[in-house]
């Protein structure tokens, strides 16, 4: 059994350990967090707080970091790095070659092995912009997203002055989706292939006009947008818009001779955004585990790990039941 | 440079080609063919007959077995895995893991690596099929192929008396996509998945209504299924029937807890069937080539490929760019 630790019990965690559950290869051992009172699913699991880590060093296989990209990841996964092999979902697209450089370096120099920006993007649309791009090398590339809740525009609503509860659903374009399937090849700006559409509960005696105008207005998140803001009460907020759904799509389209197009599309739709990505996480922890075995050191991505390492199944197995 | 070679010059061998003259990293040194006074698309390469497929060990870094998987590449596989580095397309999914273990044990003993079973269905399909149950573990998953052009079904009715030209269609239906992406995960028969269409030349005073009959009450091929047989004139097959268009898509429908559901589906619509295989090939012996160069021997498939070994950028650029 692979001895599994997960890092920060929010959401991504939660997921991660429903996933654990699940796998016939991997235990969950133990659950960090910052929270010492916190109750966990798995019966039988110990809470320790950030300050144990130490104690469990030569006892865990991979440990599975689970925290934020913006705050959490860019402390922890060096952390762990120096300790454990590792995985992490460092979502920030701009930062990740310098946080693989830092993350590379620390977990070379300690013997360790890890895959940092695993989940779905970055992660498996990751590995389908790649397939596109080898595949077809004369073509153009087009990744929509949604239905679903964008946390990062979500929480970006609630820095707001007045703002009680926010929620933000990136909505793809169809038409934009039906023009990328064309095989013509078209270019979009980011208004028209997303729209963002945002649930606001106020605070008491908030201005809503003042408020739609600081999203709409906002630089990056919102201006380059078709935006709607709908005002809700609390109770429909709780009624409708607490779940995670998500999903989305990678499309290429390119030619291989002068008369012949083709097109490949990737498409994912997820009920809940936090368990999918940590069902990838797991998978990843058990490669991780198995490149640690043939010698790996230093951090990976998804792009650079065989698919049969996913599964617990061997490669006997899976080219008799999946070729 | 990578030195590549090409046995065998049949559709698929011209779709490797096209490929190969889009790779900014390799060269098409040498055509073997069994026609000696072959012309080939790529000015300046040599077309050579089987015979001579010793004059050039050592002087080519992988080999693409282009042969069909009834008759050519269980004899051509074997005999390449002794001399160069090589890929192939088998597809006779029953057979695949006695082809690998023949062509396995020949690439070890003579120190060659390669790749079976290349393409997109097996191929990329696998590794759909893979991510799929790697990652939502607990669920049900769909191949349907087609709109699309069976080489197979194709050749079966050119091989009843009386036919003188004929192509089959393998045709999915849109009910049982619907249902499978449903997330209900149905099951389904032979029939509910994919219907056959079949358009058929015959020859001057043919028994229609007999080979009709042969073709609907075929064993494996055609009894299973909903069969639509069309006689045409051979105008109207050479006006519409001479492209080799196909596609298919991997549906994995599963859960990761009690009310939460996801769908994975991946698609392809192409209009050259050898055109976007050849390119698979392509992309395959690069990976082999730098496998080799890291010391690998012996046979792999698709599932054992790092992706980012598929395309000619490195790690570096893959990970500013798609990750």
């Amino acid at each position: 059994m692979i001895k599994i630790g997960i890092l920060g019990y929010g959401n991504l965690g939660r997921g991660a350990e429903k996933a654990l559950a699940g796998a016939p290869d991997m235990r969950l051992s133990v659950v960090f967090s910052r929270r010492g009172d916190l109750n966990i699913r798995t019966a039988g699991v110990k809470v320790e707080p950030f300050e144990k880590l130490d104690d469990y060093t030569g006892k865990l296989d991979v440990v599975i970091c689970c925290g934020g990209s913006a705050t959490d990841l860019p402390l922890h996964t060096p952390l762990i790095a120096a300790k454990f092999n590792f995985v992490d979902s460092f979502d920030n697209h701009a930062n990740i070659p310098a946080h693989f450089e830092k993350v590379d370096k620390i977990a070379r120099s300690h013997g360790m092995a890890g895959v940092i920006s695993a989940g779905w993007d970055p992660g498996l649309f990751s590995i389908m912009r790649l397939f596109g791009e080898a595949f077809l090398p004369f073509g153009a590339d087009y990744t929509f997203w949604g239905r679903g809740v964008s946390q990062g525009h979500s929480d970006a609503i609630r820095r707001i002055e007045g703002v009680a509860r926010a929620v933000q659903y990136t909505m793809p374009s169809q038409i934009a989706i039906e023009a990328a399937l064309s095989g013509n090849q078209p270019q979009f700006t980011s208004r028209e292939k997303h729209t963002r559409l945002c649930f606001v509960v106020i605070k008491d005696g908030a201005d809503k006009e003042r408020i739609r105008q600081e999203i709409i207005t906002m630089p990056d998140y919102f201006a380059p947008y078709d935006v709607i803001v709908n005002f809700i009460s609390v109770e429909e907020f709780e009624g409708s818009h607490l779940g995670m759904p998500h999903g989305g799509r990678v499309i290429r389209s390119g030619g291989t001779s002068e008369s012949n197009n083709h097109t490949m599309e990737f498409k994912l739709k997820l009920d809940s955004n936090p368990e999918f990505t940590g069902s990838i996480l797991v998978a990843c922890a058990r490669a991780v585990y198995r490149l640690k075995a043939e010698g790996m050191v230093g951090a990976r991505t998804v792009l650079d790990i065989p698919p049969a390492y996913f599964s617990p199944k061997s490669a006997a197995q899976l080219y008799k039941e999946l070729l």
